[in-house]
């Protein structure tokens, strides 16, 4: 038998949300007469918008035609979007990004997945701490991580504790670190950050010689004016900075796969001859060779988001979840819990109450309220004692559980 | 800056596709007025079947209601898909396969190019020569090749040279190696294997505690009675062998994206400690960590390729390309050239005349009867002396290549 890549034997034994499906299941087969609600897997529930359906149906039928059939597709995506993407998401708020400084890809999560392929296998990897496990898991099989301690850290890792203590803004590392995982709007914490704290850390990964892999899958939730939408809106972060955005969540595309990494040409690595190596160019080579892009009907789904009634369809979405997300921190502000997020992400960040722990809060929501949520410690070490809800329910749903939660628990 | 992967200088300076289109480029830049066909790529060109398009329609239909929406699926792919798979592909002819074998992917460039990812950094790969570039680039970007010499011959590789002298078919290697690349019917010569040539890889790789990635993207282009179109055709192959499958080449979804992988639950590998491990459990863990699965559309228009419509349109498909196939092959033999293949596969390998280069040769087709080709070193060093031609195209271009060949060359 060939030798397996040993790495694997450092993941943690189990993925947050597949023990989550076991203890509910669990729960549903002994209280079968149980109408749970799930507000645990960050997954949108609202229909594509009518402009995207409208999309899909005419790429159908081009591909149905030999004269407009497509087959290959370019790697880094078609033109068409990725200049949509330019002008909409960037150009517009001020940030010059060149169409050849945007991938298109298949989703958040394998971009944030492979990314760190492009760089050496002993970088020393920073994480915000609680994060999107994928973050992690994919340096852990590459190698960059050791073992984890019993708290589930990996000692081969720097984490950035997000605390209420320090309104869940990291310090920055005490310890040289090559690569740097931020996310905001922040999953799971729902916390924003500020044009001054995110010109820190930039500024911090141009003295280290650093990169940021800067995860904005939730721009489209930002509400607070003054809070920096991209971190190219930031100086000098085209030399250190990949920021990764999504269709998931603004336009409802979970199930339908869009995303995009944008990887300036400023941006540099270095090669072991000491040599400066854009990490564009890296970027686009890893691209060929294992990618051929999304299908086109995806990649027409996505451009029709840019249209005027794409727009307005999308904006409609996000307004929907942030209701949702309002009855949600709101309603749980009143019976007397403490909570965070909710503003300016889907999200909403709870302290469990009375010095539960994250799992044990997850039971007694489960048993007494009927509700799914995600455990906080599921998230990291420093998610030990909050919680996650989710803002993608239906309104129906999404009452229900509070209105549950405050009566019974 | 932090240090990159220092495995990507390693990769050969130019790839195949992208020199072919540069040189194309210079050559229409200089003569406008040339009408060029191109036979180089192998991608397809007849519409989607109609099967598929109803599916993608009624598909972006479930999507614009609520109660049909589809949000993340299943990261190995839905089990409507799979158990079709399972059921269609392997179990109509004889072959046991689990729905839980089957995982659901993108693209068999991807599954190619990331199935690596599982074994040991220093596992020795043995590939076939000449071959589609993703196998070696993708492990040359993991670090398992060393640098390429002048032929472009990584000096960590095994080659398993395929010529007209042993009828493309390579002999065992002459040394241990961990994983072994193999590709039937094969892309770019044509040749399909024998069931007692593949049982003998399946001998050696079970005597070697090797794995056989197998390769069969072009499987439904098989018309030869007797030719195996699984690997788990073969006794043993469930404990060494894993099969990747796309849908690309026979129902024409180049341009939508999805294919899958077969691993057997029986399928071993060593962990550093001597201990057996699943190697369906590693890449399901993998696959977890790094996928969401492909979009819902393109999975459900996957399934309609095996109602009894969409098989006859996919039948109808391959008749046509192997339509296109013969008059290339006979053509180009009546003509006076020495062809291989085109008869259970999609392309025709033709022996460069006059002991051209296959680049020579390239410059020449294209000078001549503006005709764009593949050229044979392009796919490995053993593939110098050859030119592949694929039968893709229109009846009309194919029928003119064919003739321009015959007449100006």
């Amino acid at each position: 038998m060939p030798k397996i890549n040993q790495h694997f034997h450092n993941l943690r034994a189990s993925h947050l949300f597949a023990e989550i499906r076991r203890r509910t299941r669990v729960f549903s087969d002994a209280h079968p007469d149980a109408r749970l609600i799930d507000l645990g897997v960050g997954d949108v529930t609202r229909p594509l918008p009518p402009a995207v359906v409208h999309a899909i149906h005419d790429a159908a039928d081009e591909m149905a035609r030999a004269e407009t059939f497509r087959g290959y597709g370019p790697y880094v995506g078609y033109e068409f979007l990725r200049a949509e993407i330019a002008s909409h998401d960037f150009a517009t708020r001020g940030v010059p990004i060149a169409v050849d400084e945007v991938f298109v890809s298949d989703g958040g999560k394998s971009d944030s997945a492979n990314l760190q392929e492009i760089f050496a296998g002993d970088c020393v990897v920073a994480l915000m701490d609680p994060v999107y496990p994928v973050y992690a898991d994919s340096n852990v099989i590459a190698g960059r991580s050791g073992p984890a301690d019993e708290s589930g850290r990996y000692a081969g890792m720097v984490y950035l504790a997000c605390t209420a203590e320090n309104g869940f803004q990291p310090a920055l590392p005490d310890r040289h670190v090559d690569l740097i995982y931020l996310c905001y709007p922040n999953n799971p914490t729902g916390a924003v950050v500020t044009r001054e704290a995110l010109q820190r850390w930039v500024d911090y990964a141009r003295a280290e010689e650093a990169t940021i892999l800067f995860d904005a899958a939730y721009e489209g939730y930002i509400r607070d004016e003054g809070v920096p939408h991209s971190i190219y809106e930031i100086d000098g972060a085209r030399e250190v900075a990949i920021e990764c955005r999504s269709f998931s969540k603004n336009a409802g595309f979970t199930g339908m796969r869009l995303a995009y990494t944008v990887v300036p040409k400023d941006a540099r690595g270095r090669a072991s001859d000491g040599t400066a190596t854009s990490l564009n160019s890296l970027w686009a080579r890893r691209t060929a060779i294992k990618s051929n892009g999304p299908p086109y009907v995806i990649q027409k789904a996505a451009a029709a988001v840019y249209t005027p009634d794409g727009q307005k369809e999308v904006r409609a979405l996000i307004d929907f979840y942030m209701g949702n997300a309002s009855i949600i921190a709101d309603g749980l502000a009143r019976s007397g819990l403490t909570v965070y997020g909710g503003r300016n992400a889907p999200y909403i960040w709870i302290r469990t109450p009375a010095g539960l722990s994250s799992w044990d809060f997850f039971d007694r929501l489960l048993a007494e309220a009927h509700v799914v949520g995600a455990p906080g410690s599921g998230f990291g070490p420093s998610g030990e004692g909050y919680f996650r809800l989710t803002a993608f329910g239906s309104r129906a749903q999404t009452e229900e559980a509070v209105e549950r939660i405050r009566t019974r628990l």
